[in-house]
């Protein structure tokens, strides 16, 4: 928690939950990250949290965007990029919102299919378009499905055709998972990355860009990489699968970029046992799964969480959510341990919550309205 | 599919996605719950989907209703239904709501621990109060964990106890797991019921009322009981355990009042494949797990899915959203087989996803709006 952040509540004692970010910490997160790999273009993952405070900070800053939709398109927009410093960064796309896309000047797309490429050719004529590769998503501790990208060799024939349509095959993409730990994980997709490229060249066609997604972790309970680490292992392998023949590179930080700017505030409303055997209180807050920490899905996301009794003696917790939703529970498994002193009523803070919080957040489960959230 | 729902969509070509709910069908629930059990007041559980026109028609037709918070109290009360036919159904308040509920005349309330209950007594004095115990949940498709209810025995003490507060002791209520198709498991938990009820006469306490709670399905996938298989069961069970000197009844139906009444239709936006070795076709909806399907979660709910080339040949496919989050997959481990035939920009129906869906949506999620509905 910054001392802004804690001023804030100090003064003005917003109703729980709420979220606050402190801008400050973003821009510090932008700066650190255009540090550790100052040749990448940072393209801000705008679905972790597209609040317009933090967009326009980040278009101040020089940042690019990546976007999932018109509406995120059109928040950069409004925020005041440009249309070049957009990428419509979804591989499953309507072909209405390609065209509408084409139409607001955004001349870079992502697929991983003929049949999105086919899409693309025809109602964004002249887009430059990049092919997203699987990875296997080992070591990140938000579950990465095989949802995204097609298996490399099919990229090489995808990005071939590409160069017989309307289109510009530009470059090849790749997510490792998000909030990955592993840093070995960017070597081995680089690598696959490489040989696209080689095959492509063999055959005429120059690829120029290497999109390296996201997956760059905030740090909750455990240690993370630092940026500067994240940044030595990528450019260390990017040198070894391209020589002295580095391509352009993009990074779409989103966790990374907001996570550890925000603080979510929330009440105890209830502190119970379910007998008198029961090893562990049941300690249920305001905010839950669908209030913001959708996240904490199968307990994937592990945040921190801060009370006004830390310090003394504490003792292990169930923790769950307000709704009527026996799903609505945050840590069973996990072994959370909250202060003997504890007491319904009391704030807690969750740290590190600045993304994929407000926008998870069910528009109306049980009367709950949707996170509030404050920019400072 | 209802023949109104038809003619709405060959009428109306809505933008997709979006949930249309056949009023017709609700009440049709409403009228076969009833006359399965004709001794029981209708709780209608406000969650499963608080449309204004459900709400209505429930008033209208005699319902009471259960309730999970303050606005999910105001919309009945907009509704129409006076405050004597609302229940303040979730055991997890904060204080400042209980006194709210009880300004606004809400007098009969759940709790599951010392702790609710005596800030009931404090900020609801008189109050009717209702202790939920814990069941198994075996059999039910939808997780239903240890979150709400306390063990039996707890519950004798603390019944005991709201007889020594400002509070009436009411009854006992239960929940055996939504999507419950083992009728077997309202008996165990009457026959818990029936015990407390014992224990408390020999005090000189007497309770009054039973919550059988939810739990009745809607079909899916799978055949399910009709309603009057589960009114037999449970009247035979509350024969069998309290004998000729039956207690109030109330059931809480959401799921089994709007499930069927309601179809989602989405489009088709993309159909890949990862590699030409890919046994399975890809196919992306508009709708996902984070606009109003939650209840995939662990492809535990299953809805059938009804195309324009059904009765073709057919092959498996993976299922999955349109938000770049790769947990955003909705039927993986489940075999789904659709159409070969069906194409990119084909609409599809999701049926019986009338309950939890609307409210479940995500507020902005990758700037797609929540799901629209109508109710006809």
């Amino acid at each position: 928690m910054t001392e802004k952040i804690a001023r804030f509540f100090a003064e003005n004692t917003p109703a729980t939950p709420c979220l606050v970010v402190d801008l400050d910490v973003v821009a510090n997160n932008y700066a650190n990250l255009h540090d550790a790999l100052p040749e990448a273009r940072i393209f801000y993952a705008v679905k972790a949290n597209p609040a317009p405070e933090i967009l326009k900070l980040l278009v101040e800053r020089g940042s690019c965007f990546d976007t999932a939709s018109i509406p995120e398109i059109q928040y950069c927009l409004t925020a005041g990029a440009t249309a070049d410093r957009i990428s419509f960064g979804n591989t499953i796309k309507k072909a209405s919102d390609i065209a509408r896309a084409h139409a607001l000047g955004i001349s870079l797309f992502a697929f991983d299919s003929m049949e999105e490429l086919e899409k693309i050719a025809e109602h964004a004529p002249g887009a430059r378009v990049f092919c997203r590769i699987l990875t296997s998503g080992e070591g990140a501790d938000w579950p990465l499905s095989r949802k995204f990208g097609c298996e490399p060799e099919m990229a090489t024939e995808l990005l071939l055709a590409a160069a017989t349509m309307n289109v510009v095959p530009y470059g090849v993409s790749f997510h490792v998972g998000s909030q990955q730990r592993d840093l070995t994980q960017w070597d081995k997709a680089l690598a696959q990355t490489a040989e696209i490229f080689h095959a492509l060249e063999d055959k005429g066609v120059m690829l120029r860009m290497v999109n390296l997604g996201g997956g760059f972790a905030t740090r909750y309970l455990k240690d993370i990489p630092s940026e500067g680490e994240y940044g030595n292992a990528i450019e260390a392998s990017l040198r070894k699968h391209f020589g002295n023949r580095l391509p352009e590179t993009i990074i779409e930080p989103g966790r990374s970029m907001v996570g550890n700017a925000g603080v979510i505030r929330s009440e105890v409303v209830l502190i119970s046992r379910k007998s008198h055997r029961d090893e562990r209180r049941w300690v249920y807050l305001d905010i839950g799964k669908f209030g913001g920490l959708a996240e904490t899905m199968d307990e994937a996301i592990k945040y921190k969480i801060q009370t006004p009794h830390d310090g003394g003696a504490a003792e292990p917790v169930i923790l769950a959510g307000p709704t009527c939703d026996s799903a609505d529970v945050l840590y069973e498994k996990t072994e959370y341990r909250l202060p003997v002193d504890l007491r319904i009523g009391d704030k807690v803070d969750i740290l590190a919550t600045g993304a994929y919080t407000t926008t998870y957040s069910a528009v109306n489960f049980n009367g709950f309205s949707p996170l509030a959230s404050y920019y400072i």
